[in-house]
């Protein structure tokens, strides 16, 4: 079971706690990552897992529970009984109140239990698949209950969101760090999990070719875009007290734009990387006005429309949502980085519900060769673009100008494209996988720290407050269109447009790929 | 048969003149290349096309002729028999001594009925499929014939060799600049009709993104291959006195250096291209002594050897070859162009017969990032490459450092592709096409001026002549190899190696595209 490649370094034995095991999450994503990183020997064979919740339920059903999980959303498939068995009896179950201080007592002597018959010396990885609201109960309640007290290390894994703004992420942040100590917080923005937000370090800084190019002289402006076909679902109580500001631009959106313009770090260490991130939070332009606010940022939200064919609700009339919502479902933003690299550089940032496809992309723009020198004398010359495809589609691609085949010098756009989720036979990790290695490992490094995660919501705040002045600014726009028309516009002004992601049409481009595009 | 897209304007009706019409190049690239220009209306109707030798032949034989090249070596294919009589009918045949001024007095006669018939206002062009010897007395006949009193234009294509050295090619141009004007003079080197060799230009000064990395700062070497698997075949008579050098170095491989090197234009035109290409020739650094050329050239003949299973004769042993011949069949340098953009970056050359596959590229190595700096330090991280492919496939890639999908931070080397080769359907002109109809029209961009050809003589010559002093550095290698071991030593010993072309494995970097490659 176990490989010794370079990158199935195994993490630390220790016992796994699942606060919220009988959720969606833990069904949809943790269980299956666990099952994933057993197969690639990542878990070795010294570990166990305690699914936590208050729900009453056996050990048999719970590992029933585990292998519906698998079966339905694990990239490995259960393996034949006898394999199965020997995973899944790694799995313990104990219903508890996370106020009831006695069942964390309990959790310590059957936790003790399986450290023995294990061989764990005590590292414990504590996962709150919970509402946030009640990281501070738990986190006091294990202190109470003496579930701190062992040798090893104890890691603290906590999902988003974290908190509503700046006031209520702080007194959370204050909550936990009674308990625990910063680095022992791993708070999870599974963006940073993803594949080709990791790669975005490798390509700017294993590629000479990039490094001269990645600055304000040779740069244009920088796309992100984080596109979801799907509306508000059944989380419509949750996402109309979030809204897209919330629920995506200040965790993904930021994330993504610091990888892209951080400086280089010292180390590619944890802590010197979050440094630079930091740094690049920091020197994003605050908005301080509601003017600002208006100028700068347009919400949107979801009206009746369409997509292929299928008529589609608003959002104020979906089931879960108040009639006269005023909830944001689509963000768009110009942002600026102030610093020596990115002054002047425009950053656009859009996401939304109920777009036309499902669609993370960053797209560097390069400046474009000078309007009257030689080809773009008589041509129309489209600037190259660095294309990162971060979801559902990994890849990379270059677009170029070159010679259209012919016995003029006519110029046509061509994609020199890497897609690496066309490779045939591969199976790359989920997020979750990654991230729940790295916390076992102690590696930060795609975690969100403290000072990170306080600068985000000072940069938020300021939005949502005048947004909650008055929502006059708020447009709609039909389901299964791009947002509200204010959003070409917004780049039509600095004389640039959203390049066409993923799933539009561009047909005046020469793809080459598997893909059949 | 026309049609009015951008890159179809019509040649000026005039008429062709085949020299050398009963031979290999008029029936394998010439009447194919006519046709072709004909089937997308770049002719137009107003043309008349006279072949000349002086093997007696009827036009209908003539006809006969013209329709089995083209059926076996055209990309388009003879079209039903009345549309295939309209244009052959404009083909005519005339045997001609060219001592004899009084056959060209006929010519003349002949030309202008076929002037009269297709209101054609004098435009001649001469194409001269003969041996270079015979430049000099077709020009003095055409001249003294009358040919030359037309009103129209009189362009004189003709094809390499153009000369031995630079003392024969002075004395040949100076017997063709008696009768016609260089602007009149069309020299051919079809390395330069080829799309690709046409791409440089426009991959160089149409995309932002190279030409700040276009110089020494940014390029570590740049490797030019020019690979043929075919050996002497029946060419000995000509080859064994010409070699690698006078037939593939002095014209194509140092054509394609000065696209890649050349500064750029102040405009587009035929004359300011050529005007660079002369300054990055002058800028070559000659070697002025025996040991100069030995230590900078490796010259090689290939022995015995083997490919794909089969025995292959050495050099010496084929049919038209002299058994102590010690002609050179391959031929690596390393050049330095000696300006401020390129002072101190190796320009590596190669070109060889019997070599493992054919392929002609160009591979930009870009400077690798700084060996101590981040993912560097631990890991080998490869440099960037712009790879340009010329023949036989067509198209760009980029091979990049990108993150290797899994849990660590290992580096894979991915390469983003252009095939244009790979795309379905496409049909690119011939280099003969494009060539001829670029001399119709006047375009001299893709012809070679007397004085870019005096210096590259100047530069070759003294290898020929280092090399006549003594044939002790000629190396042998093995028919079906890379040539001589000193090729790859000579890259070592820069701390470089030739990169892979199109047909050698590559078996560590990952490519997508529709090749299967």
């Amino acid at each position: 079971m176990t490989n010794n490649t370079h990158d199935t370094v195994s993490a630390h034995e220790a016992v796994y706690f699942i606060f919220g095991a009988t959720g969606d999450l833990a069904r949809r994503k943790l269980f299956p990552a666990l099952y994933s990183l057993y197969r690639e020997g990542k878990l070795g064979e010294r570990f166990a897992i305690v699914g936590l919740a208050r729900r009453p339920r056996t050990n048999a059903q719970f590992r029933d529970d585990v292998y519906e999980a698998i079966k339905e959303f694990c990239r490995y498939k259960p393996s034949d009984t006898e394999s199965w068995n020997a995973f899944v009896e790694h799995f313990t179950y104990q219903s508890l109140d996370i106020n009831n201080v006695e069942g964390f007592r309990e959790l310590k002597v059957h936790t003790e239990e399986l450290e023995a018959k294990y061989s764990i010396q005590g590292n414990r990885l504590f996962y709150l698949a919970l509402a946030p609201e009640l990281f501070g109960h738990v986190s006091r309640s294990l202190r109470d209950g003496g579930m701190l007290e062992s040798k090893g290390w104890r890691h603290l894994v906590i999902e988003k969101p974290f908190g509503y703004d700046y006031a209520s992420a702080e007194k959370l942040n204050q909550e936990i760090s009674e308990v625990f100590r910063e680095d022992e917080v791993y708070r999870i923005d599974h963006y940073l999990g993803k594949e080709m937000v990791q790669n975005i370090e490798v390509i700017r800084f294993a590629n000479a070719f990039f490094e001269p190019l990645w600055n304000k002289n040779h740069i244009a402006n920088i796309q992100i875009t984080l596109a979801e076909t799907v509306g508000v679902e059944d989380r419509g109580a949750y996402y109309n007290k979030s809204g897209a500001l919330r629920d995506m631009v200040q965790n993904h959106l930021m994330q993504m734009l610091t990888m892209v313009a951080m400086e280089p770090p010292s180390r590619l260490d944890a802590e010197d990387i979050r440094d630079e991130k930091v740094k690049v939070l920091r020197s994003i332009r605050k908005m301080n006005s509601r003017e600002e606010v208006v100028s700068n940022v347009i919400r949107g939200q979801y009206a009746p429309g369409s997509m292929k064919g299928k008529e589609l609700k608003g959002y104020r009339d979906e089931d879960s949502v108040d009639s006269a919502s005023s909830t944001e479902t689509f963000f768009a933003a110009t942002l600026y980085v102030d610093n020596f690299r990115w002054a002047g550089v425009p950053f656009y940032v859009r996401t939304g519900k109920r777009l036309p496809v499902k669609s993370t992309e960053i797209v560097i723009e390069f400046k474009n060769v000078p309007n009257n020198v030689l080809f773009a004398n008589k041509q129309n010359v489209l600037p190259n673009l660095l294309v990162i495809r971060v979801n559902p589609m990994e890849g990379i691609y270059i677009k170029l100008n070159a010679k259209k085949p012919g016995n003029d010098m006519s110029i046509q756009t061509v994609a020199t494209e890497y897609c690496q989720s066309c490779l045939i036979g591969i199976n790359t990790p989920e997020a979750y996988e990654r991230l729940i290695f790295d916390a076992a490992r102690g590696d930060h490094t795609y975690f969100t720290r403290w000072d990170e995660l306080a600068v985000a919501w000072k940069l938020v705040d300021p939005i949502a407050a005048a947004w909650k002045e008055d929502s006059s600014d708020l447009q709609f726009y039909a389901a299964g269109s791009w947002g509200p028309d204010k959003v070409e516009q917004m780049l039509a002004e600095d004389g640039y447009h959203w390049w066409p992601v993923n799933g539009q049409d561009e047909d005046n481009v020469i793809w080459i790929s598997n893909t059949g595009k």
